[in-house]
């Protein structure tokens, strides 16, 4: 059977929270533990809508927290799939915070999580590819080989070596 | 004033949770988001327990999930800080699963999470050393500086050229 | 000082939710409390967006719900402010649900709730006009005055002979 | 099979809660949506109770939310069915709150949701009738009817030429 | 300034529950901790209502569990004040379980739980007596005193010597 | 088949946990009943631990709250079996709270859950006898017997003059 395409942009997943107080920690800022929370299923459900199947997560890329934010603020995750490989997928997710009386607005966050699609017996099934259409979905999609062997490097299923990707993401990143 | 130091034993926190039907997917498994929000309570614990004071999450480095985690299982996280540096400090994270009445029972996760302590006002402020005892404790410790350039170049903030213990973090998973 | 105007879409809110355990009846379907959850917190987000302020709960409008929805499935809300008045938003919130893996999608509910915008003290404060472009946003627009009328009749503050708009809402929906 | 029928007092719930943090907004006052999520619990045990039978939410009408209700206080909600049609279920619910050190107490919210009752297969199932004994149980159960036929009209289902009893729910709120 | 004096029945407190998933266990029953929250919330809302004061939670007496609670069960809690000491007070909570599609009901569970009121400072104040009228009442007013000095005993406050009602508790049980 | 004995050390639990907003009540500090109902979590794991096998609460004993936990304490939780009898087991539950940027830390409470061990059809089943080792073990292992017998009179199940233990219990805590 012939594996079907489809665009990045019809995986797009947006979730909207309101931090709570048990969202965070004594200085009444958002968890970390919550934002990787609310990550995971934003992106399980972009991974579904890209392979019609069940997801579960893989992989959990590098993440940085760098600005608190404070209890109230609307947080935004937009999570859409990079690229496809066979029965995994990498899925980018960018977050927004916002404290809308003080008209505050920046990007807090961003990640990248794997997924593999499951048909209903739990088995890892083929999902069709990612086709990326804008700059952004095209950087992202050249991208995610060289964070896929960083990965596998990471996980020890990888000789560096073989990684011939590898340089540039150091390079990129430097 | 001299920075003290700690032993690396004196930072362990312990969790154990019962995988109840929230905190798994329609598979019935685990929700890597809901395993990341307890490990980053946990690491927070012991990060606290180092740092005599506020801790917050400052990144995550690469996470995998491997093996499925049954409804009903045992899961016990036991966190400790493997380095200090100057106001932050790695903490890593191992997840044990046991499905008690199968008497099964397996390592199913490690992480690291850095957190940076926190003055009352806070500001970041300087911890003490962590002083590792035993083997596994000294191996966490030597490579925490490679995992450290790793994190800084993938978040932006060193080059690649400047990070001679790069090699060796690839050379060790290889 | 002038009150300004601000476009309808750009109070548009997106919530996406997966139906875990806790969620759903007996029936393994999403109990209706839940649902209205969810929906004030997308409307809350979406009139806080507009007034730039916080927004509370004034009045929800009649919501049916005649499908079951199962666990596991994809809900997806979007709020967006249809008419400002003086104080107060009139807030759409469309739900649609989805079960992936059997590809089967359907708009599940629809409701109105009514938010007020307050000051920092806690007091009402005027918002901007709520300025409609496509046709549907128009439509809403339009109907807004007929369903104000309507929601003032049921709470007892509008005599029936007073509301012009009443007899519309009635053919409307004839 | 003969419907049997039961009186209105023999489906009364009583519950109540403690206002936690968790359940307010940033002004630390009742979320509305949490307030209906509690509606709908109390509501769904008065069907069950009414009914004998698992029962789902079909409708909610109107509710408007006045006061704010501060952290910390008591909420008691009390729900009882009005009226039985066939398989479906008209169910009141008074909401009242107090702050009890202050001994402030005030009803904040009365609501009407309706039920369906449900066979094991998940087929709507035949209702007892309802039986009003006091004068308050008169008075709902006759209103029952004139909000029934508003509910049918926003709807969709009824036209609103068929709605002899719509006029007076218009004159009785007047 | 006098203490006054308040009827058993002014502290009554109803609070019913649905079981849903993340209440039971893996064997879909209700988890005694989860009850016992229950059962904490109830009873704090009762002393808060004799003593009009905050309350806190000052020992609960032993509490057996005999009967599994299926999933789905509606979970009835009562509580009332049975005597007030100084600044203490003895609750009982009386839990009843139904699986009303079955039309199975029975009672579960009975509590003594002890609270002590709060002023606004955080210290101990003067509560009202309470005054039993039934005979129900009555008796769980006198039984209050041997529970007192079990209770005193158990948590080393008493000498066994000084406990003349502690030999009717255990003959009343035998 | 012969009943195995375990270690008593084999079955220790550690559940730390770090107190959020909703865990409180109104004065900040943490409710008797969410400390139950971790505790109920904890001592399930651990009875597991010991049986190999489903374990259910059966009762729990007399627990006094002191003092009261401030909002971001730290709160770890250590259970262990101390006796087991036929298909039952008692487990004892020390419970220690720190607030770690004030470096106050302290015993907070003890308790004492009892358990039943339940075969995959829901029956009790023959639990390994708990061999104490440490001195302390020694000791619990020695009261557990005069608790037994304190709880089998207070749920009328056992006659006073039957408990020759009961006088130790009392003379005891004297």
């Amino acid at each position: 059977m012939k594996k079907k395409s489809k665009f990045v942009k019809d995986s797009l997943v947006i979730k909207s929270e309101m931090l709570m107080p048990n969202d965070t920690n004594p200085l009444n800022n958002l968890m970390g533990g919550r934002l990787m929370y609310w990550m995971d299923i934003a992106a399980a459900i972009s991974a579904q809508k890209h392979s019609n199947s069940m997801a579960v997560t893989a992989s959990v890329d590098n993440i940085s927290f760098r600005n608190p934010i404070e209890i109230g603020s609307v947080i935004t995750l937009s999570a859409k799939v990079t690229r496809a490989f066979n029965s995994s997928m990498e899925v980018y997710i960018e977050v927004t915070a916002e404290r809308i009386p003080d008209q505050k607005k920046f990007i807090s966050n961003s990640a990248f999580f794997t997924f593999v699609a499951l048909d209903p017996s739990g088995n890892p099934k083929k999902v069709p590819e990612a086709v990326p259409e804008t700059e952004t979905e095209k950087e992202l999609y050249e991208g995610a080989l060289r964070r896929r062997q960083l990965r596998l490097i990471l996980s020890g299923r990888l000789k560096p070596t073989d990684a011939k990707e590898l340089i540039s993401i150091l390079n990129q990143n430097a």
